[in-house]
């Protein structure tokens, strides 16, 4: 009898819920995963993982594929490196500054078995390319991929962002401006479909000078609230931010600029980063802890053997000080 | 006559200062630089590493090790990655969770030749076995060492909370307290010391439940504020802060607390961070970009071929409204 039959013979449930509380599934409740962990302790029972990892000749190391490291990355990096040690992985970050060879490391680094799996977090070549290289080993994108070999853990941002908007306009603003970040990305798109949509859909006004693009930090977003007063009769009474951090930039100048928030400008940022929480930035919870587990998850069938329960998982709005 | 006698020539300098322009020291005017780069440019010159790394059987990737990835590694990373780049070496971060055995293979890639170099931000096995490494490679360290043989960019944080404690005595705050960061570190050490060494030599009050340590981030921050409030008649006037985040937690709870800073409360950060900027809190700039050039320098005889020039780097008090 495996040491897997005889946990679930002692705790009374089947062997496929004890699989279930191993993979960290959702769909265990409390009561259950609790007893279930509490005689794997009494047995003692450590899942093997680098038996079979020697024995399918594994370096039991991840790769991770990103242009820059910046704070937007870092709760992404951090939770992936979290999820993947307790499986016994160490995870190995390749940088690339956008650079074509040097992201193609990675990728060589996985044909010639230097890392078991490849996360892309960002990268620059083109996805035929990149995509030739599954046969190598799994991987899978943060990044939306346009390519069907390679799977994405990504979400709509579509919803998030209209989940934004329906409370500003709940609130009764109408003059709604946006800081997106970069034009190309296919996320900057689905907000900017959100926007149009509610937008024409609620007959509300959209003035050219109300979007701008290619904001990522702090300074841009303090750059983005002079550039409004540049134009105070057409001032926006509220504003949609590509990040947290953008919020944050906009949140101080504005206050240094004498104006009141909400009162004067409403901010909503984008993620929930402890910076949202401790300034009171209304925002949109963004499960990137929940997408960096479903980027090990999906490469578990060939890592470790096991199919795992993806998280389902959802935008929702965090109302603070700033609406 | 090789291209770098040419250029030497045509500018009218030295070979040693074009040299020095080509690594980056500080030690050339603007107007040399400026000079020098416009012949290269007008001569097509590009420092051929490529072909120096391939007949050194170099593979053009240098490692760093850390035990996590945080906000507080992350400009340190940022830079070395950068400066690495501009010689066309890829930087690969290998995570280790504290964990001794992930640590070592960093430091084992280095001995099979997977890497060139090593760079140590953060570890945790014995520094006598990591410098058994420094024969398969060059090595240096962010951590202070212990070690001799493992040369560290570290610069001695005594220096730089001693020039923010001289800030708070000239201002007339008497009452002190500290949020502490990592007791066993060499830099809460320091930090320890200087406070220590400057109250006594004013005669000044050191209350035990002013010295917080393990503080790391801004939600530590915030409960050092409520823990203070503990005892509202013992406040303190003023508390210096492990880094920018933590000082961001505590002015944002300090806040909601009613408290006015710096009347009720003065604050000061530490790094300089983009955070401390918008936030207008007052901190102690730590060169940290040029701490990781310094990094990639220490490396350069070995990886490049050259010696460089390393920045000589000092700590500045940053004021701003928070005291």
């Amino acid at each position: 009898m495996s040491n897997l039959d005889q946990i679930a013979k002692l705790a009374g449930f089947s062997k496929a819920t004890v699989s279930r509380v191993l993979n960290q599934s959702p769909h265990v409740s409390h009561e259950t995963r609790t007893k279930i962990l509490k005689i794997m302790q009494e047995m003692d029972y450590v899942p093997n993982r680098n038996a079979i990892s020697l024995s399918k000749g594994q370096t039991l190391q991840i790769g991770i594929i990103t242009s820059t490291i910046n704070e937007i990355v870092l709760a992404f990096l951090d939770s992936f490196v979290e999820i993947a040690g307790q499986y016994s992985f160490q995870t190995i970050i390749y940088t690339s500054g956008e650079d074509k060879k040097k992201e193609l490391q990675a990728f060589e680094d996985l044909k010639r078995k230097r890392i078991d799996a490849l996360v892309i977090i960002s990268c620059v070549n083109d996805t035929d390319l990149l995509s030739t290289y599954c046969k190598y080993g799994p991987i899978v994108s943060w990044q939306r991929m346009e390519h069907t070999a390679i799977r994405s853990v990504a979400m709509d941002q579509y919803e998030g962002y209209m989940l934004a908007l329906q409370h500003l306009i709940q609130k009764g603003y109408t003059r709604i401006a946006n800081a997106f970040g970069r034009p190309s990305s296919i996320n900057t798109q689905s907000r900017q479909r959100a926007y149009e949509h509610i937008m024409s859909e609620h007959n509300l006004p959209i003035l050219q000078h109300w979007n701008h693009s290619s904001i990522y930090n702090i300074r841009d977003g303090e750059q983005v609230v002079r550039d409004l007063l540049q134009r105070r009769d057409e001032f926006p009474e509220a504003i949609l931010c590509a990040n947290d951090y953008v919020a944050v930039g906009i949140l101080c100048e504005a206050r240094r600029q004498s104006l009141s928030v909400p009162e004067d400008l409403a901010i909503i940022g984008f993620d929930n980063t402890e910076l949202a929480h401790t300034m009171g930035i209304t925002t949109v919870q963004n499960p990137i802890m929940g997408q960096a587990q479903n980027a090990f998850f999906m490469l578990s069938p060939q890592l470790i053997g096991r199919q795992m329960e993806l998280h389902s998982l959802e935008y929702s709005l965090i109302e603070r000080t700033t609406t």
